[in-house]
């Protein structure tokens, strides 16, 4: 069942193994809480993306996981970058990406990001607004430059999924209606900085039916005939990402051949280069967050397992209600309890799994959090004056640190 | 009406200004987002815990606001520090606090961490399980040291809040269960290397009425009298923290001296230090986060003004649906809108206020969220890759950086 979720991980001796790495001696070696993520696992998605649209760009979604080594993997295997911010630009130069690989899109961009982005002179902007197409022009006029933009445009469709991450929708801040579309095409055609070049539609995240898409890149493709028979010269659909993981047990992770089968037959006139933005579907499942039991404190009525990974460290149970699937590092054949996991931060918010049937720990025993390598370490915080986890790379057998373990000075270190 | 939130907060011309310091100047000198924090406020405030409390030491509790300045601020008063972590033991000692002022909670405290603070010689440890009383008892004996100690005890009170920040109802992973408290002081009180010196309780965050802590104290001074009976030598009597704030227009922030009236008359037998641990109603209200408008974007059916604050620089509208009132640092005569006001990260979560009345406001505008002093810039992260903001102490006309603004090399300083 765990190969479900990571083909790279499995019970070795009944000790738990990422990409031919024991995650024990790692934990014992680097402390924790300890992200690994399997560079096999990241490869293999990112081919499996390159294999089911073999012509099209994949953008990796930088905001999953901004770590350089793991943009630069991915970057290895061909793909680009989709940022939502000049950080996530900064983090993506860093490791490589060609900016003729990168895409841009984010409501709030500010007048610093974008000369950052011009002048790095990425791929395209992908525009949020009208107001966004009139300060772009302005500044690309000043600078001297003419600008790439794609018109994100909102197909108002439902993604089925938690909905602080359903972002294609009419209510949403994303976007531009696809009523409005047309006419803000228009205006933008008449701004003469800017050079109309794609359609950008993101629907959501975590989407694990392709349905959705279906619908989506539908009334996409409607648009670009119509735009292509008003004289625009659209060379690139973007599409987005958002594809799902397995979380829980009973969940599969879809695979981008479902994707392309599904949206294939509707894109078979479409003379434009696709254009993809996958971030969790291709790190999500790659990385697991090694977390300590600290103290175990049976109440009677309820059980704690309290670790010492908190909600600084993986915020998603608290804001998502998200469920992670937590097994421990060592294989125990005692009987198994109806637990909460929860971390050392002052909050009762602060857990990571409820009433969750886990086999017996000990303390000292190591817990693996699975399906973290997206949305982990990304949103991680000093929430509690808490030193943010040590990232590590593991590749079949080998592992090195990509980020160092923060300690107290880091955190107070632009303090006066 | 602002000054019912902060009375050092206030239009002049026109103008917000905070303590005696314009905004739009600070934000047109340092840029947004920007945290400002009133001094004078928080100075009065820790006046006013001492006021209503004169034996009682006032623990600042960290977590709310962990910036050394601030501690320092808190200390100058003549507070000590309520830490969860060694993270907040290390910013409380950076800020000069005196050990002996300082009580150590949390339910997860590691190994170094419990070292580090015995080494610090700290007022207690308040104790949150069995298991962390015989771990700290052995650290203890192996470091050679004697330890004091609380137990934190459960009073099972419903404090009416967010139940992320509800803490002391029976189900809570925190403390120990009023019912199960006297055999567990009597485990203390068999550990040869600890000193049972006090009982702790805390019973949630943001607690706007007072009654629920005059159930709670009942309770704990009822457990009091027994253990005094049964031979401990019950020194420190700590009932936490939890006092709320207005954050709503219609609410009102509770004084120190409410929270006295209430519980005095419990307390008139107890001859014990009694130890308070305010954090959110000390800075809470201290503190504004201003942001500039970079976007209006108008969807017909729905309205957004778009800032450059988003969810990783105050998340907690996000995590518990919180209110923060908004106003603009420029006084506009205009109309009302109705509109969200929404961050630049990519996430419909990321919002700071919907369906908010506001007057209407324009590109380049700031705008100053109220009450953003306490589990603010604490609780901000790096998503997106979003550099942290910039924090300033005003006070009396006055001003200094307290923390410089993060950069994109500080974010990526500790990758490889």
């Amino acid at each position: 069942m765990l190969k479900d979720y990571n083909k790279y991980l499995e019970y070795r001796n009944g000790e738990l193994y990422l990409d031919g790495v024991s995650l024990k001696a790692l934990a014992e070696e680097f402390g924790t809480p300890l992200y690994v993520y399997s560079a096999s696992y990241i490869r293999d998605r990112v081919r499996a993306y390159r294999k089911a649209f073999p012509t099209a760009l994949i953008c990796y979604a930088v905001k999953a996981n901004f770590n350089p080594q793991i943009i630069k993997l991915v970057k290895e295997e061909g793909a680009g970058a989709d940022i939502v911010s000049g950080g996530e630009l900064y983090a993506s130069l860093q490791a490589g990406v060609d900016p003729k690989k990168i895409v841009y899109a984010g409501v709030g961009k500010t007048p610093k990001e974008i000369e950052y982005a011009i002048s790095s002179d990425i791929l395209m902007f992908n525009v949020e607004s009208r107001m966004e197409l009139e300060v772009l022009d302005q500044i690309a006029e000043r600078m001297g430059k003419k600008v790439r933009i794609a018109i994100r445009v909102n197909p108002d469709v439902d993604p089925k999924t938690h909905p602080y991450i359903s972002t294609g929708m009419k209510k949403s801040k994303f976007g531009v209606d696809i009523k409005q579309a047309k006419e803000e095409y228009e205006y933008a055609r008449n701004l003469k900085n800017l050079e109309v070049v794609g359609i950008h539609c993101h629907i959501g995240s975590q989407i694990l039916d392709v349905s959705p898409y279906i619908e989506a890149v539908e009334k996409i493709v409607e648009l670009y005939h119509y735009l292509i028979k008003s004289g625009f010269d659209i060379r690139y659909l973007d599409i987005g990402g958002g594809l799902g993981i397995k979380y829980k047990p009973e969940q599969s992770n879809p695979e981008p051949s479902d994707l392309a089968e599904a949206i294939s037959p509707i894109l078979k006139d479409v003379k434009a280069k696709l254009i993809l933005e996958p971030g969790r579907s291709i790190v999500g499942n790659s990385g697991v967050l090694i977390t300590r039991v600290e103290f175990l404190k049976d109440k009677g009525h309820k059980h704690f397992v309290i670790v010492d990974a908190g909600m600084n460290d993986l915020i998603r149970p608290a804001i998502y209600d998200a469920y992670h699937h937590i097994v421990p590092v060592e294989k125990r054949d005692g009987r198994y309890i109806k637990t909460d996991v929860v971390g050392p931060i002052c909050e009762t918010g602060d857990f990571l799994a409820l009433d969750r049937e886990l086999p017996e720990v000990g303390r000292g025993d190591y817990l693996a959090v699975l399906s973290t390598g997206a949305y982990g370490f990304a949103m991680s915080s000093h929430y509690n004056v808490r030193p943010r986890a040590c990232e590590l790379l593991v590749d079949e057998g080998k592992y090195r640190v990509i980020r160092k373990r923060e300690d107290y000075t880091y955190i107070l270190s632009l303090n006066s």
